[in-house]
């Protein structure tokens, strides 16, 4: 590749950190997602039941499960719309709130998040989380956080454009 | 959640770090495909395109270019259909090899390459490499390999069984 263009090109020890990112995220979320697929759930469905779960009255106004799941609002329309037909969930709207719909988790969505979050756990356990020494959890966690708030940022200043 | 039933559940730091990956994987995919969108490429092409330009001759075997992009090949085999049609690969036989078709670049698919990498390595580096400190391009890579050792290993032990 050229290097007379002005382009940054990687060095070497960045593009492997890069590609080994890349397939971390890549293996993990096949891996992750084959060990849901015996409970009929995706990574989605399961990050939506957990949100649901941990909040009060086990319901989410739309907009803010779409902000809490990084996902647009029509794409997690499409999805809980696919949810409410497995019976994990159902939309409700209330009569002193026009600021849209909420989605509840259904006493199945319940029974189903607790049944699965064990094997999920085990799951993350044993392919991510136990393969991180103590020390590579805090510096792991460091490097990422500051792309995690980038990202964010980057994100919030797209939507209001 | 219950903790009488013996899941070892996460740890506050660990779900942190957990959380912060998940995080990161998925704003970073949405922000490099979206920085790919203009050159009407998806992060998937642009690896395909990126392993083809690498190799001599600028071709791969169907079967190693499944394993280099992580994907099976059924998946492959329709993402390649996909950019048949749009002249930036072509699938070839060997007369002399039976093991399989290969995927060769295309002088369109070179050139679009060459236009697209600098663009793309901005993005990588403006989204994620440039926000690592070298310190942290080394704990990270300490931190991720051995989770990607163990994954492709798992990968390998699936695809045999």
């Amino acid at each position: 590749m050229e290097t007379d263009t002005g382009t940054r090109w990687l060095s070497e020890a960045e593009q492997r950190v890069w590609r080994t990112h890349l397939a971390v995220t890549r293996l993990l979320t096949h891996r992750l997602e084959r060990d849901l697929q015996p409970f009929g759930l995706t990574m989605n469905d399961y990050e939506i039941l957990v949100n649901l779960s941990e909040s009060e009255g086990h319901r989410m106004r739309m907009s803010d499960l779409a902000a809490a799941t990084l996902q647009s609002k029509s794409r997690l329309s499409h999805q809980i719309t696919r949810m409410e037909r497995a019976e994990l969930v159902r939309r409700e709207s209330c009569d002193s709130d026009r600021r849209g719909l909420f989605a509840v988790l259904t006493e199945h969505g319940w029974e189903t998040m607790r049944n699965v979050a064990p094997h999920h756990v085990e799951s993350v356990r044993r392919h991510f989380v136990d393969l991180l020494p103590p020390e590579s959890l805090t510096t792991l966690q460091e490097s990422l956080a500051p792309i995690a708030r980038h990202l964010h940022d980057e994100r919030g200043r797209s939507s209001q454009g």
